[in-house]
Parts: structure tokens; sequence; C-alpha cells
């Protein structure tokens, strides 16, 4: 494997490989597609996930497991999920395989062959709610707010670690209402929730918006969105929430007696994030020297080395370190101490930068003595001396980590951001300098698709409330706009 | 769907079923052999979850994910593992459906077709062993120590609820050793663990054993087990930790260099629990009213009830019960106030019995006045009187409800284990009560098979220390023992 990461400014794409593999988050596996979380990505993916998971609960949701396998067939009960699911995906065409005849190897049984095909979800709508049908009967058994913790699988011709894979991990929220005003409130929250948790443990500024009609999930009446700006200047879709409308309770004939005892077709969301999200959190906040990571997810907040010459010098280090580490882990941070002797302390440092970590904590045997460390930021890069009573001012240090990491992604966020004032303008922003542009659009489809062949720009979302504009020209073609909306290439 | 539960005695694997209908933890999907884990019974796999998942945490185990899909030619490469494994599986042939000639469906496309079928994983030793390969160099890089949560699938043509399913979920450690003592260590360390775990959260007691060769995981040089005892007297396997030896290191080719710098094939195991735990629980503790779940991972762990005639009552009620649930919450206990209005007590009774919840409240506008509330026990059945002041001692009650239960099923476990003096007791034991059954056995695999063809009971295990004895004669072929084993018949 070669050596050292390329700079962020020379290839994006590259420093952004690099880094994954630098760090140890991932990799891609023999399997076509399908990635392999390494320990510490998967530690980073945990505390992003019981994050949202308590969220989840506090706010009523429950989990439970729907089956891998969709039958073929119900993926095409709804009209355009068909169109948008029953495409790239994995297709489960026998049940066994036998030995070959030179028995060496194996191969497909064809005796066994099924009778129906099974996909392998690329998302659980259709088996959820073949299976709502038997759950729901009257308004009491409403509303039913379930989520699953699951990995999907959508074919990827062109993977990308975190981004596009084969094989993803994900939670899909699936909830059923009475009426239509719920379902819509159910959306919208659980867009804020999924806008808190971004903003304030990933510390990646979103806007909230609503999708164009051609950026919808497949099967959606409105698709709720928050989007992110990467530091290539490209927009990163970071979470959509979907009301459903009645489409999937008609599809699958799901209805309910009302209070009035009459019988109502379901109302419906689902809202999904998933292992892209960690994609986010490195193309927002890295920089040549790795991952930065927000201290609040953060699988290692604090690392602590020990610098010494001697077998004492280390002993004694290292016990001081202990007792560091004690007070902290009291004060629920998390921490680890490097005390690998095969490593010298200058590649240690290098090391935990690559791999994000929030704090750095020397201490050699003169710090030791003048009863200091050696605290470094890896926000700022900063390094100070810290008198050892303050060692319990680190959770505070880390809190204003975590502000700051969110307060440059917020400036960078800002300062790509443009409003041009004609259609060359937009081109040439878009061509050269990426970010978030703000347009005015008339509205059409037909525009929104000329404008994504001439620049390869998409509508990101009329950014909340989203409501119709009454003065404004659309950009591309002069006619009267709709909205005002958030251009830009997209991930 | 039936009313009530089939009694016990009755037949046991309709009990079972109705159990878990009745309860609301599972329910089987409409795709073939896939079950639908419902909130309640999912609620109660993140309980058990946890425990084991913090249990590894603290022995040192990462998590990580590895890919679903394993391509074909890697199940070939152990030569036991195949046989094993390469049977009843999912085959990926496709990746890709296209509009049927009508428009009204989808088929698959037959230009899609994979140049290497996938198999969606049984087990993920190749796919993982492939990849330590890449991670494993030198004797610094062990152990490694890594466990994975997952769905794993194996075709099932007669499926049971949580017991046999084609889609489970469960954890998989695999690791590696540079010795083969540390190996062995592992192995039986996670054993142990499995053994804490299940016993003491569960409250399921085992036997730890030994599989025989013919009982051993495909691939596997050691398999170790815990063999727990169902009320129908039948053994179910609750876990397994294998001992691989250098079995895939050498299938894979995985070597490192040691500390003299020679090159060695690295040493393995692995060890998995799933989903079919819960198919234990019920079956050990459950009865006519339904489950009986232990405190220690029930999800709800104390519904209380509020019994009133008026609005004013009930608010009364309700008040008093909500600063009681403030006082148990402080005290880390799970609890539900089942307010519903549209249901009866007498119902939620019934309906909180059938779901397991260790310890039930009730409180109604007299005992308020009297300053009780009355207290009933899942485990007992048991109805008490507890005065308000004692509100607080409901953790320890939970504490002895957890010991009764484990108690109660070490009684049964130990009232039916059996040492029959001649084949013809050992044979009128199996057929007419069941349970674990001791006996001398030759050491050969043609003895254990002819035992299982004439009765149905296999070796369930050589309880350790599985030394082998210097006395005894074989149960069937009369020739020297070389085991005492349990045998019995097993899910």
């Amino acid at each position: 494997m070669k050596k050292g990461i390329t700079p962020i400014k020379e290839n994006f794409s590259e420093w952004y490989q690099d880094v994954i593999y630098g760090s140890g988050l991932a990799e891609h596996s023999e399997v076509r597609g399908c990635m392999i979380i390494k320990p510490y990505g998967f530690s980073l993916w945990e505390n992003i996930r019981e994050v949202f998971d308590s969220k989840f609960k506090e706010t009523g949701h429950v989990n439970a497991y729907f089956p891998l396998f969709i039958p073929k067939s119900y993926l095409s009960r709804e009209a355009e999920h068909v169109e948008g699911f029953a495409k790239e995906c994995a297709v489960v065409t026998h049940h066994r395989l036998r030995a070959t005849p030179d028995g060496k190897g194996v191969e497909v049984d064809p005796e066994a062959k099924l009778a129906e095909e099974l996909i392998v979800r690329p998302t659980s709508e259709t088996i959820i709610w073949s299976t709502y049908k038997k759950w729901i009967k009257s308004y009491r058994d409403l509303p039913l707010l379930i989520n699953q913790w699951a990995n999907v699988v959508r074919w990827e011709l062109r993977p990308r670690l975190f981004l596009r894979t084969t094989e993803f991990l994900w939670q899909e929220g699936h909830t059923a209402h009475a009426t239509k005003e719920e379902a819509m409130e159910e959306a919208t929250k659980m867009l804020n929730i999924y806008a808190d948790v971004v903003e304030n443990y990933l510390a990646v500024p979103v806007i909230k918006g609503v999708k164009s009609p051609n950026e919808r999930f497949a099967g959606a009446v409105e698709t709720f969105t928050i989007e992110a700006l990467m530091q290539d200047g490209k927009a990163l879709q970071a979470g959509t929430s979907h009301f459903l409308g009645q489409n999937f309770a008609k599809a699958f004939d799901v209805t309910f007696l009302n209070k009035e005892n009459k019988r109502e077709y379901v109302w419906a969301t689902s809202w999904g994030v998933s292992t892209r999200l960690i994609g986010a959190l490195i193309m927002v906040h890295g920089d040549d020297k790795g991952l930065k990571l927000p201290p609040k997810i953060a699988p290692i907040q604090v690392v602590m080395i020990p610098i010494y010459k001697n077998k004492e010098q280390k002993n004694a280090v290292l016990e001081k370190l202990n007792s560091y580490k004690k007070i902290l882990n009291d004060a629920g941070v998390r921490i680890y101490i490097d005390d690998d002797d095969s490593k010298r302390p200058g590649w240690k440092y290098n090391e935990w930068e690559l791999k994000g970590v929030p704090v750095r904590i020397a201490l050699g045997f003169r710090d030791l003595q003048k009863q200091q460390v050696e605290c470094f930021r890896r926000d700022t890069g900063e390094k100070i001396f810290l008198p050892e009573e303050h060692i319990n001012k680190i959770p505070e240090l880390l809190e204003e980590i975590q502000q700051n990491l969110y307060a440059q992604a917020k400036k960078r966020m800002e300062e790509n951001t443009y409003e041009p004032k004609d259609y060359e303008e937009f081109k040439e922003i878009i061509a050269n300098k990426g970010g978030f542009v703000y347009a005015y659009w008339d509205g059409t489809t037909e525009t929104e698709l000329k404008i994504k062949e001439e620049t390869k720009a998409t509508i990101r979302c009329i950014p909340l409330p989203a409501e119709e504009v009454s003065e404004g020209k659309c950009i591309y073609s002069g006619k009267p706009a709709k909205y005002k909306v958030i251009f830009a290439q997209a991930y």
C-alpha cells in the first residue's frame, strides 16, 4: 500500500479513499461493490447509531426486524416504487448448491430453483406494508411507529466507500397514521431529528428542504431532505424523510376503521439515514493529515502518549497517565493510552491525527516533573501546556472542539453559497467553484433536466418552508419563478 | 386468529407458537422460512444483545462488519466447511430486474447474470479469513479479536420461529492468534461468557461440554457447546465456540512472521449465539399463561395498572403510580403504566402475564387510601399487598425473581437428568421421559449414529473437563467406554 495521503487540493477523491484506508475506517472487499467496515469505522458507526436510536426511542418509536428477502412480485405493487427500486438489485433464484461432478467445488443445483425469485431488500416499504396489512385493523392500532436497523442492497456499478456501496447499513423508519396531518407531522419531526443529530453530533451543517418531484423517493408524495456541503463543493444528501400519502396503503390494501366506524386507507411515512453519513463526516471535516472527528461521536476522544527514555521513566509516566485516565473516564471521556513500545512518539502523533482523535495528550518525564501535559487540538492544530490541575477541564475542551468544528464547517458552507445574477454566472460557479447555488426556478422538470444536462447540477432542495415565490424569473427559462431553490452537483 | 393458548402438556409445539404469537414476540412472514421479529421480541433481543456486547468488549473484542455476500468459490476452500454450509443456501445469480413485456411486472434480466454466483452468508468464516489474509503479516497484528452482529441465511425446509428460520440474527466472533494455546484459551473463554450470560441473565442453566466429532462445526478441530434442557425434555444447543486450529488459515493462506522471524499459519476460533436463545427462554420458563421473562432482560420489568371507577379516581391513581414510576425509574427499573381506557383490568392482567412481565403492580382507589399496592409475581403467581414505603424494595424483588427462575429451571433440569443402567432403560427414558441422559460411550461415530437412528437421541456433549474415562462400558456396544456423555433428543 502506498504511503501518505494525497493532498486534498490535488485529488479530492483520492484523498478521500486514502483517508479511509489510512485511518482504518473501511476497505473494499473482494466482493464487488461491498465494503468491509473495519473496527475503527464500525465503532464510529455504533456511536452515530446510538445517538439516532435514543432520539427515535425518545419520540415513541420502537425497533423491529423484517425479512431480508422480498418476493419479486411485491416490488411491482406500487407503480412508481418499482421504477425506482426494481432495477439494480440482487436476485436470489436458487436455494441450494451441490458438489460439482469432479467433487472439487460446488455449483448451483438446478433442481433448487425458486418458484418466485426473491430480491435482497433495497428498502423495505413493500415487505413492511404487506405486514402492516395484518397488524392494522382499527384506529386503535395507529399510529404504528417502527424503525429497523438493517443491511440493504442496491447493485452499484461504480462503488465508492461509504457513499455508494452495493450493500450498506442503515435505519429505515416506517410509520402508519390515521390522518394525513399526523403523517406529515411525523415526516417533518423525523427530518428535524436528522438535522439535530447531523448538526449537533456530527458537526455537519445542513439545509433542510423539500425535493423537487424529479428527485423524490420512488413512491413518495413528498420527500424532505437534509443537504450538506462537502469541501470539494459537492452536495451530499445526508438523510431523507418521506411523506408517502396513501400510496403504499393502497398498493397493499391497508385500511382501518376510524372512530366513526368507517374504513379508510392508512397514511404513511418512511425515513432513513445510512453509513453514508460517515462519508459526509470525512468530506466536511478532514484535511491533509486525515480525519477530524467531532468529539461527541469519536470512538476515542483523547489519546494519551507516554514519552520516556527508559523503563523507570515509562513506569512513572504511565502511572501518571493512568491517574488522568481515571479522572477523565469518570467524567465520561473515552480515552486510549498508546503505550506501544514498538512505535516512536512522532509516528504515533501522525497516526492519531490521521484517525482524527480530537485531543492528544503527551506526557514526558520533564513534563511530569513540571506537573503539566502537552495538549494538542486536532481541529486547530494548537498545542498548549496544560497544568495537571486543569486535566478536569478536558470535557470543556472537547465541547469547544465540537462547537468549533461545526462553526468552521458552517462558515465554509456560507462562503461557498452563491446567488448568481444570470445563467452564465450560474454555469461559471458550478463549473469552477461548486457550492450551493441559490436560483429561481420555474418549477418544471423540463428546466431541471436541461440544467442537469448542461451543468451536472441538480436541484438539491427547495429550502423550508418551501413556499412559492411571487417574484423572480427562472434562471434558465426566464419564465416566472415558482420557487427559489438550491442547485449543486451532488454525490 | 384463535383465542387462548394451547396447554403446554397438550401440545408443546403448538403451545410454543401460541405463546410467541400471543405475546407479540414474532410471526412468520409471507417469505417462506423468514420471520418478522415484532417490537416486543426485538426489544428482548436488544437487551440480550447488549449484555453480550458489553461482555465481548470488556474482554477486548471489537465489532466490525463484513459483506453479506460470499463468492461461491470461497465456500469450497475449506474441505469440511463446504460439506456443512454449501448446501441449503440462498444463491444470488443476477443483479438486475427489468420490466416485463406487458409493462405490468418485473422479471429477471438475463443480461445481468453474474460471472460467479454469490451466496448469502450462512456464516462468515470464509469471507473473514480471505480478509484476514490482508490484515495479518506479523505477530504484532495478533491477536485479532473481532465480532460481528449480522443476519445470516440457511435455507430451512421446516422453519420454526426463533429455532430454525431461513434468516436469523446472530453474532459471530472470529479471532486469530499466534499460538494454539492462546486460541484454545479464547475458545473456552467465550464459552464461559456464553454460559455466564445464559445462566445469569437469561436464567437458563446449561451444561458446558465438547461436541463429538460427528456433531462438530464444519471446519472446526473442537467445538465447545452450552446445552440447555427444555420443558418438553428436549435439549437445545444455546451457543457454540469453535477452536478452528489452522484449518481456515491454511485454506486461505493466512500466515504471520513470528518473533523469531519465521512464517507460521495463524490459529483461529469462531463463536456464535443467535435469536435462537429467545426460543430457549420461552421453552425453559414459559407456562400455560405465557412467557415468564427474567427481569434482567425483560423489556418491561414492572407493569403498573391503574384501577378506577371515574375520572377523578383515575387521576388520583395515575398520579400516585407516576410518583412510584419516578422512584423506580431512578433505581433503573423498566416500567410501563398501562392506562389504556379501552381495556378492563382483568384483560390487562392476562395480557401482561402472557407477555411475561416479572412484576405487576395494581393500584385501586381503596389501596390508594390504604397507602399500599397489589403486587403480583409472574414467576410464582403470588400476590401480596405492598405498603407504599416498600416500593423501593422492587429492585430486590426483581433480583429474587431472577434467582428463582434460575433455581426452578435448574431443579427441573436436575429432575430430568438420568443415568440408565442399560440400553433398554436408556431407550425407555428417551422415548417416554426425555431429558439429559448420561451414559458411557465407546467413542465411535458408528455407535453414535446407531443410537441416533434407533432413538433420535444425539450426543449433546462430553461435559467438561471432557476427560477420557478409565472404567465403564458403552451403553450401546458394551465395549470399553471412552467418555461419559450426555444424550438427548434435541432441537
